[in-house]
């Protein structure tokens, strides 16, 4: 049961976003921005980043969500499972390794982002924005699921809930859904 | 040495604010409106949450920018050493000892916040918003302390700096400064 008084139809992050509009437009402004406008990191990629962060904090609803985002993105289902799992062998580029695990590190900290960590990735062929990006979406993350979780919102236990709202990310990306889109809101 | 290429003359998160301003300006909107809107909360009281949660992230820069903000709004300094000290024996109300509980509990993570830490500030007198409040910002001081720190961005040893930040942080809240506001930029 959530701490305060959420719509019961609109389980974590999504009924936060409704109880108070007026903090949740520049939050879906900037992760509209950092998840789906201009950048060389794919949709898929950003979305790995928000996935490994809410996992790492054991976000149930976050992780759930996020993953099922990257997942329609990137078309198949192994690259987040094995990120999750151990970025180190997981199906993705060695410069997306390296970001990925600036990103682990921010989850623990912004002190545990060490020297070496950044230099490897731009040995790699990342650019300065793309680990401005990366550490910042790491932070947001870091956000959300203390949003999340610190208010006690529900997470659905139904696959099919959180595939749906990946559907949603993916087609409607993170602003608010227009009017007359009631049925998708009410599905996600 | 920040990891990425920041103007020198702005340390901590101002050089961040001016590299990306498309991330900026939401990031500064949602500040300006949980830290200085309209509030129950006085703007003291909500600085103190702030400096609550970067006090135990342990970022310096934010530490002292906003124990800065916070002496000056309460126009005394003990109240936010003591606050950093112990929250318990601190010299605020029970409601905002429980507020900032709860602040603390959302810095180790979403999770910790207990049913039990939320129903003690609602006997207290806070409201459903003002706890909603509290974990937002409180969350969103752990974004700027991963986004300060996990960029290694430099924090000025000088008082006097967190001194002029602070009084920028009363005086102008956090929208960004207008044209013509070129010295106060510089000072902070």
């Amino acid at each position: 049961m959530p701490y305060i008084p959420l719509e019961e139809h609109l389980p974590g992050i999504t009924g936060l976003l409704e109880y108070r509009k007026d903090t949740a437009a520049p939050i879906r402004e900037l992760t509209q921005f950092l998840l789906r406008g201009p950048s060389s990191l794919t949709e898929g990629e950003r979305e790995l980043i928000a996935t490994i962060v809410s996992h790492r904090n054991e976000c149930r609803f976050c992780t759930a969500a996020h993953t099922a985002a990257a997942d329609i993105l990137l078309e198949e289902e192994e690259t987040s499972a094995r990120v999750k799992q151990d970025i180190a062998t997981a199906p993705v580029s060695d410069k997306m390794k390296a970001l990925l695990t600036i990103a682990a590190l921010v989850q623990q900290g912004g002190k545990y982002v060490t020297p070496e960590s950044i230099e490897k990735a731009k040995d790699l062929g990342a650019t300065d924005i793309e680990i401005h990006d990366t550490v910042l979406i790491a932070a947001l993350f870091c956000l959300y699921n203390r949003y999340v979780d610190g208010l006690s919102t529900v997470a659905p236990t139904d696959p099919g809930f959180y595939k749906g709202l990946g559907e949603r990310l993916k087609n409607h990306g993170y602003n608010r859904l227009p009017q007359g889109y009631d049925h998708l809101k009410k599905k996600a």
